[in-house]
């Protein structure tokens, strides 16, 4: 399997003369293959494809879907080790992190095409007419959930197969019937073109009609734009920074007609240290942190970046522990330099603040890597300074700690919505635990108990969600079953003969 | 049971000095009773007593909020005549309808009562643990679904019972576990009272916070524009014109959280008259079709404002008797002046374009009373002219001949997002209504065979919203058991220990 740097309109391998190229996240360097720079034609030509290919699409049986969905996993799973080779040159993500989030992939699509083979998914109902019912009858109504339209899908930085071009975004609205026009990142075009000529790949096998998928690059946020754009594209799934989800949230919402964005953004995921669990494991708590902190250099999604706690001196060997295990953190290629560069920014900005102290950093890192660092911070000095509540993507966290239990939930609501809100807590810890729960209910959508927020499950009962500013959407997971919600709209079928019922329908 | 005017602030009712009275519809006389203008204090004592009581509410039994509804349903159903009295008063509608208006307003109640106790409706999902699995094991996940926080409910003027203070938004935001400020319909003060004092009455007899339920009022966009920007306010619910709910929308997408806005606004409800039917029955269809288009004055949402079928001797005979049932049509009072005003400019306008003949009037109407309107054109003025197809709130129909299918399609294809499209066939016509579904399925979100489009059932699988700008949000209902999912939010439980699960969880 050999890139060639074409972009992928429906069937169609088209290449442009301006062209860009990826670079080596660990070096910096120049990799090889010029990618085309996708036009406004051809932006318009895949929006247009898709859109063509929608009603057609969206009518297969739910088992045709599955058996798509099915046919991508293993064309996903064939592509080989070239796969995880690019993505870990373009990413600087290790090799064994890859290879399991190309497991993750495959698992991902497997289970869409399980929930498809359910049924369950598209959440059909059914009221059987009443004729005898009075004052009037009932007639017959019967709801589906259809595809919404074209999705436009962007892929992450820093999961450049799980949540990119193969991705969970791409997954869920295949299977929700709707056509997908994705756009590939920047930084690992290569990664993407691999992962989207799979697709296309299972598109031509199921033969199903030109423009279920297409696969469109470039250098900038042009072609994104265009595509949220485009009139023909009905829904937008993105994860990354705050400032490019909020742009397209923008953009999508000055429509004429205005579209959702399901954008995962931004999230500091605080993680609470109940003072019985404190007490009895600090030093092993200090290093679970740092473990999860500094995982995959602190590009997670939900990396603990706020610790809270009541001042004790459990909480203090809690600190001396952590820092005593960054020391032992091995610094890490960050994705991107311009993510690289935000870091350090960040860092820097961090260690400015007025009653911020650095506690730690780790050992010395190469001009790609990530220089771990761990800041604290008291309640007070927090509640003061709403820069010391902004998420820094790498591997950095502020330790807060709170003069008393008041100090701790003002911390806690004064915070912005969160993918995830952790609490360590042993049996004592019950009744604290129980009064924080309302407030953490009301600011994650997840909430985990003795564990770390790095590793998200792929489920039916997850979500990967969270009141804004994690994502655009509350009501909404990008991770998980209930992620083809977003992509289906329900419609309501009155009286209809059987044969103009959707199959779903038809069979009741 | 009296009128006091009061606003509701929780369990408090208060005067305030400035006021302003409602009208009689039918004679534009001002009713007795001065109502009081919320403050821009009150509605943050409102939206902070709804926040205040969100935690604990929501926290309640599945069980205990049904026992709320059904005790709502009572207090509502405990009014007594001088509900449907005071809103036959001030909005014009038939006592019969308003009478029928308030069965349903009592079965809404009942019938997210009935979800709740049924407890589906919040979608919990569990994945047990599985402590074995290699390479590491699986925590255990739970989900389940939490009302988004307080709501904004934005009474409708069409339906001064069912879509107002007690209607569809409320009952099922209140189901969610959200508390609702309520804002009153400044053309129905009188009968929003009535029906939040009910609601008011249930809330202190089941025990609950105060907060729960507010109603606010005034005679303009003062007190809902501030409702939208408080920063306490979580979802809006709002059914009424375009201009109104896009304006909501923009405040809500412009605040620093951006919240959804559940507004369901424009529709003209193109109803299909395929050959064979209309060969077969052109008079009968004609008759039903004023029937419908005429009810309560025209003023439903789904209202059918679009007749289309392809040119033919039926089509003519169909026309013919239209005209002629319209001459029957007995005027009835329209809801507000100034609803009166727009449905006359709008009738004017659409007179005045070139291309459009006036088929026919109804009956010679009082002041205040709406002079049904029929007009007719052919595909090709209809597609030229996109002003043909805004929605006139009112009973005023254009009838659209199409010269062959391809007009009929390009018709179809032009039109906006809406709440209904219905399709009139017999037998043989079923060949063009197959090809007809996919077009209509992506613009309707209620699609009827042989019947018309006013009449709404609430039963589970209604869908009462569609593609914008029928709702600001296709994938949401404000009729059936799915209403309930506009105000629920997903969250997931990592392994937390028993004593702090929501009850729905705790109990797998």
């Amino acid at each position: 399997m050999t890139l060639t740097g074409e972009l992928i309109i429906g069937n169609q391998d088209v290449s442009r003369e301006t062209t860009f190229h990826a670079r080596a996240a660990a070096t910096g360097e120049v990799l090889p293959v010029a990618f085309s720079c996708a036009t406004s034609d051809d932006v318009r030509k895949a929006c247009s494809l898709a859109d063509t290919a929608f009603d057609s699409y969206r009518a297969t049986s739910l088992g045709m879907r599955a058996a798509f969905l099915e046919a991508a996993a293993e064309e996903f799973g064939a592509v080989g080790d070239v796969l995880c080779e690019r993505a870990h040159l373009e990413s600087g993500l290790p090799m064994a992190r890859l290879i399991g989030e190309a497991g993750r992939t495959v698992g991902q699509l497997k289970m869409f095409a399980r929930l498809l083979r359910d049924g369950r998914c598209v959440g059909s109902l059914v009221d059987p007419a009443l004729p005898d019912r009075s004052p009037s009858p009932r007639p017959d109504l019967r709801q589906t959930g259809i595809g919404v339209g074209p999705v436009a899908v962007f892929g992450a930085s820093n999961f450049p197969l799980a949540f990119s071009i193969a991705g969970g975004d791409t997954a869920s609205a295949l299977a929700a019937g709707c056509p997908v026009v994705a756009r590939a990142h920047p930084a690992h075009p290569g990664t993407g073109e691999l992962a989207g000529r799979a697709i296309q790949r299972a598109v031509v096998r199921c033969g199903l009609p030109e423009g279920v998928f297409s696969l469109l690059g470039g250098p900038d946020l042009t072609v994104g734009r265009e595509l949220v754009r485009n009139s023909l594209i009905m829904a937008v799934g993105f994860t990354g920074s705050r400032q490019g989800g909020l742009a397209l949230m923008r953009e999508a919402a000055s429509r004429p007609v205005p579209i959702p964005v399901y954008a995962e953004m931004s999230s500091i995921n605080p993680v609470l240290l109940l003072p019985a669990a404190l007490g009895a494991r600090a030093e092993a708590l200090g290093a679970a942190f740092v473990m999860s902190m500094s995982m995959g250099a602190g590009q997670f999604c939900t990396s603990p970046g706020l610790i809270l706690a009541i001042e004790s001196e459990g909480f203090q060997r809690f600190r001396s522990a952590a820092v005593e295990a960054l020391a032992g953190v091995a610094p890490q290629t960050m994705l991107t330099a311009g993510i690289h560069d935000a870091y350090l920014a960040g860092v820097r900005s961090v260690a400015g603040r007025p009653g911020v102290t650095l506690l730690g950093r780790g050992p010395d890192a190469g001009p790609h890597e990530c220089h771990s660092a761990l800041f604290a911070a008291d309640a007070q000095i927090f509640l003061e300074d709403p820069t010391l509540s902004h998420e820094i993507f790498g591997s950095c966290s502020l330790i807060v700690s709170c003069a008393d239990e008041a100090a701790l939930f003002a911390v806690l609501r004064s915070l912005e919505g969160q993918l995830t809100a952790t609490l360590h807590l042993d049996e004592p810890d019950t009744g604290l635990a129980r009064r924080l729960m309302p407030v953490l209910e009301r600011k994650a959508g997840r909430i985990l108990a003795n564990g770390w927020p790095t590793g998200v499950e792929v489920c039916d009962a997850m979500v990967h969600g969270g009141p804004f500013p994690a994502t655009s959407d509350p009501r909404t997971t990008s991770v998980g079953a209930k992620a083809i919600e977003r992509f289906l709209r329900p419609v309501c079928y009155q009286d209809l003969p059987a044969a103009l019922l959707p199959g779903v329908l038809a069979e009741f």
